[in-house]
Parts: C-alpha cells; structure tokens; sequence
C-alpha cells in the first residue's frame, strides 16, 4: 500500500481541502491519512459557515498520537492551515518527517489566497517562505496569486511567469513547481497550467499548458489537483521513474481536472444554475465539484495536456 | 444523488467511526457529509492515542452552519459520540432534521461499549433511552452487550435475543433493530447477527443470521455495519421495496462485512501479526479493516446469509 498523509481543511459538506483529496486517493489505492485543520460545516463561499479551527499545539498533538502509534508515510501533501502558528506547526510536521525519511515526497500547497484577495493573514507568507528554504519541500503548487506572493514577481507574461517559476528553484531550492491555472490579458478564453522542474545539472525546464476557460466558479479546484498530482507525480517519480515525471504528471492530471469541471459544470447547468458565485449559497452548492460520479476517471490518462517548453 | 449526513468519530489513521463508513457509502454513490465528534490521531486501541474531542456545542454549531447552507438528507447515521452532552446534542440534531423532514431515515448506532466493558460514561444510557423514546430513530444497531444495556435484558439464548429486540419495539416503538454479531454460550466458533421488524399490524419478525468466528480482534466491525446497513436498508425501504427491508438488507450486509474481516485477517497474517491485542500498537495497525483493498465489493450482494425466523 501507498501511506498519505494530508493536512488540510475538512467540511462537513462539499469538496475543498480533505474532503476533495481523500475520497480520489482513495480511489487510486491510497491509504489517506487525513488530518484535518478545520472543522467546518462548509466553504466559506456560501456566504455563511460554522465551524472551529485546531490551534497550532492540537495539530502538533494528533502528529504525536502518529508517531506513538508507530506510522510512516511515503507522502505528505499539506495545504489549507488557518494562520501562520498551524502555518509553522506544519512546517515542523513535514521537517520531522521529512528528517525521519529523506526519501518522503512533500507537496506543499501554500494556500494564500487567489484572483487578488487573500484568505489569510498576510504573516503566512514569510512563515511559507521559510518552510520552502528549508529545502525539505519536494513539490510546492502555488496558484499564480500566490506565486506572486512568494516570489515577489508579478507574472503577466510568459517571460515573468518563467522568472516565477525559476525563483523557487534558485531562492528556495525547490525542485518542483506547479501552477494549476493562470491567465494573462492576451486571452479571456484561455487559461494556462504550468510547470518546473530543477535538472540535476542545476539548470531548469519550464513548461506551460494550454486549455479553455469554463465560464464559472469552482471551489476546490486547486485542492483537486494538488491531490491528483500527489498521485501521478508518485508514480512517474518513484514508481515507474520517467525523466521529468513533474511534465507527464500534471499533463495527466490537467486531463482530468478538466473532465471533472466539465461533468460539474454541466451538472449545475442542469440544475438551473448559470454560473457558481461566491456568497450564493445555493449556486454554490450546485458549484459543488462532482467527485463522487467522477469516482471512475480520476486514474485516467487518455487525454493528457502537451506540455510546451517555455 | 443520495445525500446522508454521517455523525461520529474521526480518527486520522485507520478505520472507525466516519473513517470507515465514508469511503464504502462514497463508493456507493453517496454523498456523504461527515460531521466529526472527535479528531483523534487513531482508535484508541492502540494503546495511546492524541486528538480532541467536539462540545456538544460545537456539534450544534456545525449543524446550524449546514441548515443556514440550506442542505437537507435522506438519511442520518449516527455513531460514537463521546459524552453524554454530546449524545444530547445528536439527538436534538436528528429530531430537528426528522420533523423537517419526517420521510428522513434515522440509523442510530448507540456506541456505549463492547463486550462487557462500557466506553463512555454510564450517564449516556438514559440518554440513548430518551432519544429512543421519541419515536424518531428508523433503526437502531446496538451490539449485543449495548442492547442488553439498553432493554435491561441479558441475552443468554434465542429466547432472550428475541425478548431484547421486541423490548426496542414495544418500549421505544423503534421499527427496525438490527445486532451485527452477538454468541451465546453454545459453541465458540459460531457468532449470530439478528434483526427484528415491527411490523405494520403491530406484530414482529424476528430473525437470526449464522457464521463462523474470525479468531481475531478488529475494530470498527460496527461501524462498517452500520455504514453498509445504511445503504442496503436505504435501497430496499426506499429505492427498491421489499416487504421486510431489514431481513434483506442484514443478509447482504453481513457478507460484505465477513468477505472484509477475511480479507483482514489474510492481510495481517502475512505482516506476520497472528491476532489483533487491545493496547498493542503494531498489532493494532496491522488488523486495521482492509477498506481501500475491498473498494469493489463493497455492493456485492452475491453471498448474502439467509435469515432464520425465531
């Protein structure tokens, strides 16, 4: 068996953080331990949520109960954490494991914010930042948002994007990166993935993705494919290695992000609702991506994405 | 879709509680929004355990923020809750979702302890009692130390199992009861499940299912019980009625659940653990439910065991 351990958000209701990376790892033969960073009853795009958020100690707390009881992982994905203290009581997590096990792969999502608007405390980002010099993060997914954040470069273009890109190799030693989606002012319709791999011989490829924009709001997405991308990375970098397994993996699980926001899309659509909207609860939950009926494609690799060297 | 709120323990790693009922009910084709009442690292047979417990008040948040999201169920699972307070809480969480919606199917699982020995404190019995009394739970699925705590019935013999499943009826005019393995001091390698039907002239169907024992401990045999129970008794009450739902749906149930434990016990053996100990970590993880492996069978319904009338 492959061992997982998450850490992230967990609703009771829709798929965001745990909720939307569980039941597809689960699927493709994981063993997904799940340690949840908050307890609410639903995103906060609904306009209203109720819930609690573990402080930084009880997340320190449920990793020792881990260790007590004797557990290792060849995964560690982490991504939504409340506040820069569970912030950095993740940080000690992954450093801990990663000490413990120096052949664990880390994707670290550094969830931040998205589209211009931050979701959490602007003290996150030097604590992220911190946690990538340490050098123990395999694989980090900003959205492009929070690649600017990071690494300080606003990416409007190819050439910035590269630059963004590029600087987590050089500033934080990172040696993967991925971008789920991005957008430049060339295009409404079209939307961009990218990705970045830091060579063995210290130079780097950069490659970007090219698909159609659906003309709507999801929540999750970026949670989905930090999650499949946890999968396919795995397997083309340990399982069955392949030169640039970063390249092949996101080109794999862009195929099926994009089916799953499809069947979500015309779901909703069905449903009478015309586009997701944040603060509209029930556009929202019609919003809710569709990962129970797509229980059958998430291991799916018939239409990957063309990766185009940049 | 099928929506089922699912109201028990969430342990990071392993199989109890909302751990081992969301994935099989997911890959059934639920929708399943689970509502944790604890967060522990893993079940607490393990010898040590880290985590925290929800308030009876943060239940009651949680569920307001699902209300306020404007979400509604056909079924209610409701499992380990630790605390009377906590109990409390469920039950006026069930009886609020049932009038608003009396067509709702309530599976209550009153975890109070398991052979002989009580979990939680003994101020939750009356509780369970008066939620019982209401008259809004579907069906109840105590084990058989749990019934005997609940009806004040010993149940020794035929004749006793069916005095303590009637009591469920008459006492608390609960229409389904359903026990998922129970022995009697007649042979040691044989344990029985049983269910009981009131039926709509006011008599009962009462009816005991055979097999053989798996000489080794698992936890969270009731849990995966109730969660499967959940689904078949769901499809043929509502979906596809048959006269006695309950008969059917235990049959079915009750081989998945044994094709699980086999495949379990298969398991651990090879790791080289001979039987599952309580407080014995290593043991413990290895006898851990085989969920993720058993994802295809989990609708087989091609050994169902046959109900004995008693």
């Amino acid at each position: 068996m492959k061992h997982l351990l998450a850490i992230q958000s967990h609703v009771v209701h829709g798929y965001v953080g745990n909720k939307a990376a569980t039941f597809p790892l689960q699927c493709l033969g994981w063993e997904v331990d799940a340690l949840n960073t908050v307890h609410f009853s639903n995103n906060t795009g609904y306009g209203t949520v109720k819930g609690t958020k573990a402080s930084a100690q009880e997340i320190l707390d449920v990793y020792e109960g881990l260790k007590l009881a004797g557990l290792s992982y060849e995964f560690l994905l982490t991504g939504y954490v409340p506040g820069e203290e569970g912030v950095e009581a993740v940080g000690k997590v992954g450093e801990d494991l990663k000490t413990n096990n120096p052949s664990l792969i880390w994707l670290l999502d550094p969830v931040l914010g998205d589209a211009g608007r931050m979701y959490v405390s602007e003290k996150t980002i030097p604590v992220y930042q911190d946690i990538l010099k340490s050098g123990k993060v395999t694989l980090v997914t900003p959205n492009q948002f929070e690649a600017e954040l990071l690494t300080g470069i606003k990416i409007t273009d190819r050439e910035t994007l590269k630059q963004a890109l590029t600087a987590f190799h050089t500033t934080y030693k990172t040696p993967y990166v991925a971008i789920s989606s991005l957008s430049f002012s060339d295009n409404d319709n079209i939307l961009y993935s990218a990705g970045s791999t830091l060579d063995k011989d210290g130079s780097t490829s950069t490659y970007i993705y090219e698909f159609n924009k659906i003309n709507s709001y999801f929540t999750g997405t970026g949670d989905i494919f930090a999650a499949l991308l946890s999968d396919r990375f795995y397997t083309y970098h340990t399982l069955k290695p392949v030169p640039d397994p970063l390249s092949v993996a996101v080109g794999e699980v862009l195929g099926v992000v994009q089916q799953i926001l499809k069947i979500t899309d015309e779901s909703a659509r069905k449903s009478g609702i015309k586009r997701g909207e944040i603060g509209n609860a029930e556009s929202m939950k019609q919003c809710e991506l569709r990962i129970i009926e797509c229980k059958d494609i998430f291991g799916d690799a018939t239409v990957p994405y063309k990766a185009q060297t940049i």
